[in-house]
């Protein structure tokens, strides 16, 4: 299978929050929601991304950007649902801004998409501090990273409108507090929607699709 | 228990690596050997240290620096070792570079130190841009994150003279490839030490502790 890839280039914008704002306010025009999903390494993102496109992919025309440093591995995975994906490499960056996304939506939206997904780099710190120009922020806790992320990376929990905590199909063999998750989620941001998931079974993805549809169609409409 | 907690400055000066290569200069003079610890967010730092200064408080004089962006539970969790342990506030920043250690190892080693530690912020891209002035690089990849992090990360992975995989008694419940890990990271770094641990029962520590033994000798000879 070939993968396309595209090299990002730095972006060359003093004002990374009016790149965003400018990139928001014509994906809202031309009806494109986009979701910008972050994580740790290995926090299974792209796992949950496949179950999501399975629930979604009959309801909206999907394209998916899988940024990485390196390698193709995620989006060869995606590719295999059948969606339109790309690979996004930042060149050793630890981020994405608003500019980078745009330079990925660009190749990704010269086909028909209504529902675009970036993956962001594996990073708890960094890409909470770049608006991309999402229509909205999503993060994945996973149960083996231990209940009190939240305390020790206070902005991205801070920026997310949902976060799912995977793999809790493995909560018997760590000490994870799922209660005490999430009230140091709800500390940093008492709005945030907390959905546990294991997105290797399904367990919770219907959910997780639940709440993106109703953001795409509040989003649309 | 209180914590002492240093907010640490942004550095001031242009070049990095000259700074960080003067740091590594007076430690050796002094006989300190500085290991920098880094990973992912919830690989096992914190535990992985307790389980190491354990087995190596009774030959060595040790010193830890927690950095975070926020929080002091891992400072918390080192004092209960007995050894000596302070916490680092990066202020939001995803990295140390060779002055802001500077900064925390003149709060540490006041007191009487042959091995100093820090335990960088949980993160698989920047910190590995920055040289800490450290004598050793040392890595975390647990089992919950996958095989092909190696894949996705190169610049971490090659920088590191040893790499620990974590949480190997999990391992049933994931799919990872040991094997194919080890391959992956000696694409990446052929020199690399790889050790397999489980920094929760211990297992695999005396390896390690071993290995940084011979590494804190060899600084001191």
């Amino acid at each position: 299978m070939s993968t396309r890839i595209i090299e990002l280039k730095r972006s060359v914008f003093e004002s990374n929050d009016e790149r965003a704002d400018l990139l928001r306010g014509e994906l809202k025009d031309k009806g494109i929601f986009l979701l910008n999903l972050m994580s740790s390494p290995g926090s299974g993102k792209t796992t949950t991304l496949k179950a999501t496109i399975a629930a979604l992919k009959d309801k909206y025309k999907i394209g998916v950007m899988e940024a990485d440093i390196d390698s193709d591995v995620d989006t060869l995975k995606i590719a295999e649902t059948g969606v339109k994906a790309i690979q996004l490499h930042t060149g050793g960056m630890c981020h994405l801004d608003a500019d980078m996304t745009r330079q990925g939506l660009d190749a990704l939206i010269e086909g028909d998409v209504d529902l675009a997904i970036l993956e962001n780099v594996g990073n708890l710190v960094c890409p909470a501090e770049f608006d991309t120009g999402a229509s909205k922020n999503a993060m994945i806790l996973s149960v083996p990273e231990g209940h009190d992320k939240p305390l020790k990376y206070p902005l991205m929990f801070s920026i997310c409108d949902v976060v799912l905590i995977n793999k809790i199909d493995v909560a018997p063999y760590f000490d994870f507090d799922l209660e005490k998750c999430k009230e140091y989620i709800h500390m940093r941001n008492p709005k945030a929607e907390i959905i546990p998931i294991c997105a290797k079974t399904g367990e919770g993805v219907d959910k997780f699709a639940e709440w993106l549809s109703a953001q795409v169609e509040a989003w649309k409409a």
